[in-house]
């Protein structure tokens, strides 16, 4: 089985163009970065394979990308600013366009018609027309943005840097002239932040001070509420990129699941009352607890020196059901849409590693180029991705 | 805006062909059922158009169908007992077998490579290669089946009309010998089942008797529960064509929206406790009961002679805040993945309108032969649709 998929890797990526103009479905195809190579891996989750491979995206580290409704193009957002559209069937570049200086996400709205881009350098938030590629409105906000996530309502939410704010950009009426409103006092330097699936609650992590801080967005005003008082960084000089991302979270069955900044800890936190109600040990700092689509089981990733291991976690027990070591450089875990596979990058050892999410049995590697993230075309359905 | 989409969809099916072979990608496309003429209107989301119709598909009321992984291909359940596989990239009919005498529903395994079907005649379910169309297992039941839903790993569960049983199959380890569990006293005659989205809950709706019965699949062995004892017919000569399809339930935020049977309310049902938190007064009988993908919403539409008519209730406070007058004989809902659009099939006026789910306004049109139900691609990722 292994051997299989490794030679058809081989060979659909001596010939790419092969297979670029028949006539297939979109919607188990993917994307999987590879960083330093600044290209992407196009794969197949129906054949286990990687099917092509598009190159020239520049510097792809951090990098993260989003699907057009029809899971044909994909926006990917690169550390350098690159803004860059492919074309997953073809294979190609559609169009590049370096939009910042030093971006670090982006999102796009629940029509596909806006792709927003949120930026360290110049700051603020630009947003372009997803077809083309136009610039449509660039939003300065006098500070560095993270955190951009797609409101269901044509809207946009980012968190401010400097100014500890959360800015929505509701594009709805007029996609040039959002309409915006700014909620202060959301804490010092937010440093990421991520929308519930149901695009509900914004929940902002904070460097600059302990707690974390959710905005109900259903209410109006949003109402902003902060929590886990004791939740952060112990010292003050840890650097920024020990920080969990707050992507890793996971809300299943109304509790949170979330990594413990510093600590070798998975922390419990009721949804409702947004307090802690347990702790899980685990093997090393937790990096991403990503939940089976199923919600039953939590997968965690590590920081170094245990990036070569996942521990999977019962979200009915609590419990540490299973430690699996797939490798050097677990960077990220990607389940198959209803949860029957796993797919993790092992980028110390070049390769992907595909799981049964039940058995976890090996069912096939693919060779890749130092792989990071690995993005499945079903997140073009999801919100808050 | 209206026009254009009926001149796009004129022009597109009088020449389906001219489009078939170009390049596309499916996560935005879409079959509606067109009952009496045994056809289905192929399609496009983007372009809020139908681009194609597949015909001879024989008896298509209370036809379902659902998606293969990739998009590109859907099984048709038709009444008639017939299984069909169409392209929808091509355009037609890729197999059709009858397969029994009166099928009401079926399901695709969790890795796509099994469809079941559960029949009325000749009873039980039978398990088809999704590739061939083979014959994979023939599981009878001594008894007529109906709710069949895709359990994660690999499994189906299945209610029993006659015997009042629960049975899974599970064909993780061999797909032609599932491992059957079968649950007893599940309650007099099951005529509807669904499964919650991430295939923890399978609720089943009697016909025989009063009350609903929940079995929890992550309990091993699964738990059986029956709750809500007033729920149901209050007269016994009832038809069966009235009651509410257990698919129009919804789970949002911990809380079932439910119809009422025979009753003009919405009843809320807490998820855990699986007992009742409110009711909410309707204009009509209601038939389904749809959460917009945020679930802030509940969209629901009436049995006669009410099926004119839409009415919207918020899920915070379970009010009534809107009544919508789409047309004569409002069958199905069906929202945009990410829940910016509901188009909704007007099946006595031989048209599909579609709207704004935020501000209800009518953005287009499209001409189809007495619609029923509408299925987007994107159900291919959701588990127990």
């Amino acid at each position: 089985m292994i051997f299989k998929a490794l030679a058809l890797a081989l060979f659909a990526l001596t010939a790419p163009a092969a297979w670029a103009d028949d006539l297939r479905g979109t919607g188990d195809l993917g994307l999987i970065v590879e960083r330093e190579a600044g290209s992407l891996l196009v794969v197949d989750r129906g054949e286990r394979a990687a099917i092509g491979r598009i190159e020239g995206l520049g510097d792809l580290s951090h990098a993260s990308l989003v699907y057009s409704p029809d899971e044909r193009f994909a926006y990917v957002f690169g550390r350098d600013g690159g803004l860059t559209k492919v074309d997953i069937l073809t294979q190609k570049i559609v169009k590049r366009v370096v939009q910042g200086g030093n971006s670090i996400g982006g999102a796009i709205s629940d029509d596909g018609k806006l792709v927003a881009v949120s930026n360290y350098e110049p700051g603020g938030v630009k947003v372009f027309d997803a077809e083309t590629l136009d610039l449509v409105a660039d939003v300065p906000m006098g500070s560095k943005t993270v955190g951009i996530a797609d409101v269901p309502g044509g809207r946009f939410a980012v968190a401010t840097w400097d100014t500890g704010e959360v800015w929505l950009l509701d594009h709805s009426a007029d996609p040039a002239k959002p309409v915006i409103t700014k909620l202060s006092g959301i804490g010092a330097n937010p440093y990421d932040a991520l929308l519930t699936g149901d695009g509900r609650t914004y929940i902002v992590g904070l460097f600059g001070e302990k707690g974390l801080t959710a905005v109900d967005l259903w209410q109006d005003p949003p109402k902003v509420t902060r929590f886990l008082p004791d939740y952060g960084k112990d010292q003050p000089d840890l650097p920024v990129y020990k920080m969990p991302h707050l992507q890793g979270w996971t809300l299943a069955d109304g509790v949170f699941a979330l990594p413990a900044v510093g600590l070798h800890q998975l922390l419990w936190v009721d949804a409702g009352s947004l307090t802690e109600i347990a702790r899980t040990d685990l093997a090393g700092q937790p990096v991403f607890a990503t939940a089976r689509p199923d919600k039953r089981e939590i997968w965690v990733n590590f920081a170094p020196p245990d990036n070569n291991k996942v521990q999977i976690v019962d979200a009915l027990t609590h419990k540490v059901t299973d430690t699996l070591t797939p490798g050097k450089g677990v960077l990220h875990m990607e389940f198959t849409p209803r949860g029957r596979e796993v797919w993790l990058s092992v980028r110390d050892e070049n390769r992907v590693e595909i799981r049964d999410a039940r058995t976890r049995e090996v069912l096939a590697e693919i060779p890749a180029k130092a792989p990071s993230g690995i993005f499945f075309t079903d997140r073009a359905h999801r919100t808050g991705l």
